[in-house]
């Protein structure tokens, strides 16, 4: 069970080639990020503003399949697979239909702001990121 | 010996929280490229307009060590580290004097745009590329 | 009545200052500009592809009234104010809730990429255009 | 005399019809509003971090005369041509050698980051400002 956000390829998505140029798909990523942390009940403007943390991205691979052109939708999957004290592994994987385009592993870490120290996820979070990461192991 | 090139971090480049906002570090690395290969003579101009050929990135990992923060210069490092028949691995790394931010290691592929399928690469292209392996190596 | 398309404030559109980075708001008015023309049967795709016409902006004057923050959800409204033999002149708000963040009047050119001349409208969209522009008037 | 900063257009910039995405261009004015408060002795990192002030664009009009391809090189031209006592009026324009591309003209307002609100500019500042308006008055 992923969370799965649709995202349509945009005109401001593509490149003289006519496909996604593709650090647009790394916001495209980002933005599944904020909303499956929305969804946790950790929105990004209660995050960076009155908690004054983040979620930097310590590591990521991507790997293409295929490019996406304009007016296509995609469907961005995410999954935690991995939850660590102050960090959490995801892997995301982006389709058009049935068609395989981009697949994604990356490392964020829970981030104190001020100090730029990464820090223990809170109680709450981490219960609700532990409760998807065994529904993940059961599948 | 890699190519470097310089990159100032701008304010469209840093998010909410002071620093580069990550899918910006992968504009930056494409400018690096973009650079690179009009070095070695093969201008994404002539390379999107008259051969009609395209250098797609089949994979990307990167490791972000440190932030980079609004006003700091970056120097980005790109090594040609394996040159294959239609593909080529390329190592960068960007400093900010002498502290290193970010490593990547990625796979381009040379592509027919008209077909969309990879391509030998071109033979005065495929020299100066095989030439910067060889300093490579030695290094 | 005018065509109205919600647009979340994303981690991605704010800059150092938590506000949107304004050049993030001309991706949002293209993409209403975008979503708009599918919704005259002229998708952007068919546009740029098969029919090799673009609607390029010839001019846009934006008075910034307030700045939207992180989180924040726009209501972005556009209006057909003008239809020429080969322009169109657009009228368009972003509002959260009822309070008013920025206004642009912008005007665009149906444009043969071929030629890169201007073209008139072609008759199915210039009448689903014209049918816009004669329930603004009524309004 | 105005300040001028030149700007490569990079496939980062350009869009499936092979021009400069003109969301683009606003970044590219706002690099050169940047690289001009630097050189006033304002650099962003200094405004944005320690003196925690910014200069929000209230308004802009840009007209758009002919497109920029890839791997043209821009001179874009900035140019005070008012001073009040919070905010500023600038003209820009681009050009690919002697041919115009865009004109725009922007209002700045220095605002106090804390409460939001206009602020008188900063002395040192100010004098700079005046400086480059009566040379441009003289012109």
């Amino acid at each position: 069970m992923a969370f799965v956000r649709r995202q349509p390829v945009r005109f401001q998505h593509c490149d003289p080639a006519g496909i996604v140029f593709y650090p647009r798909f790394f916001e495209m990523l980002n933005a599944t990020v904020e909303d499956w942390f929305a969804g946790l009940g950790m929105p990004f403007a209660r995050m960076h503003g009155p908690l004054n943390h983040g979620v930097p991205t310590a590591a990521i691979s991507v790997s293409f399949h295929r490019p996406a052109r304009l007016g296509e939708v995609l469907d961005i999957a995410l999954r935690l697979v991995r939850l660590g004290r102050t960090s959490a592994g995801l892997a995301m994987a982006a389709r058009c239909g049935d068609e395989l385009r981009f697949e994604a592993r990356s490392t964020l870490v829970w981030v104190d702001m001020a100090s730029g120290r990464p820090a223990p996820w809170p109680d709450d979070l981490r219960a609700r990121m532990a409760a998807e990461l065994e529904e993940s192991d059961d599948a």
